[in-house]
């Protein structure tokens, strides 16, 4: 890792679109839940604004870690699934989570289950 | 990593303190330019004003991952340096970058070297 450059690099690159703690949550749902979750389900699970989850949803999409599909045309709803890209993002969750699990005590725990 | 209940989830943790792209730009420094850094050194690598910087910097050092030591008094300067603590975000970066790695097409890269 030592020898990357500032300009296009790799760390950066990642957090342009993991760009904030909203993105890993919802990026975290799909390896807690399972491989494809629905737009009300994140939004129940995250206790998130609409427009805020649509937002980093869009995001997530066009970085090519989520999928969207339309399952239903009235109303239409849509659920999004982990692409093999957004799978690969698995090692970051787990580094994550492994620090998290050593300082119990770091961060705020805030969210309800 | 899937037993997790979201209550004091270490994901959301560990996300409370690297919550925005600079603190994790900010961490990667350390490991790119040593255990130490000047608050002069970082802003000028990172481009960031001194009152954004000082506010993650304030809160990294909070969270118990960079140590503030004052080095001059006339005028007042102070130097970083990364605990142990901070170290152990060694796999956290390392995971980004080797996501970012795989995807050389994804996320912006404007930042100067």
């Amino acid at each position: 890792m030592k020898s990357i450059s500032r300009a296009n690099c790799p760390i950066r690159r990642t957090t342009d679109i993991l760009s904030d703690q909203w993105s890993f949550l919802i990026v975290r749902e799909f390896f807690l839940e399972g491989r494809k979750r629905r737009f009300q389900d994140l939004q129940t699970e995250l206790g998130l604004s609409p427009n805020t989850l649509s937002n980093r949803l869009k995001r997530l999409e066009h970085s090519g870690i989520l999928e969207r599909r339309q399952y239903s045309d009235h109303p239409p709803r849509a659920e999004y699934h982990l692409t093999a890209k957004g799978e690969k993002l698995g090692p970051v969750m787990q580094a994550l989570y492994d620090w998290g699990m050593q300082y119990p005590d770091t961060g705020q725990a805030s969210e309800n289950d």
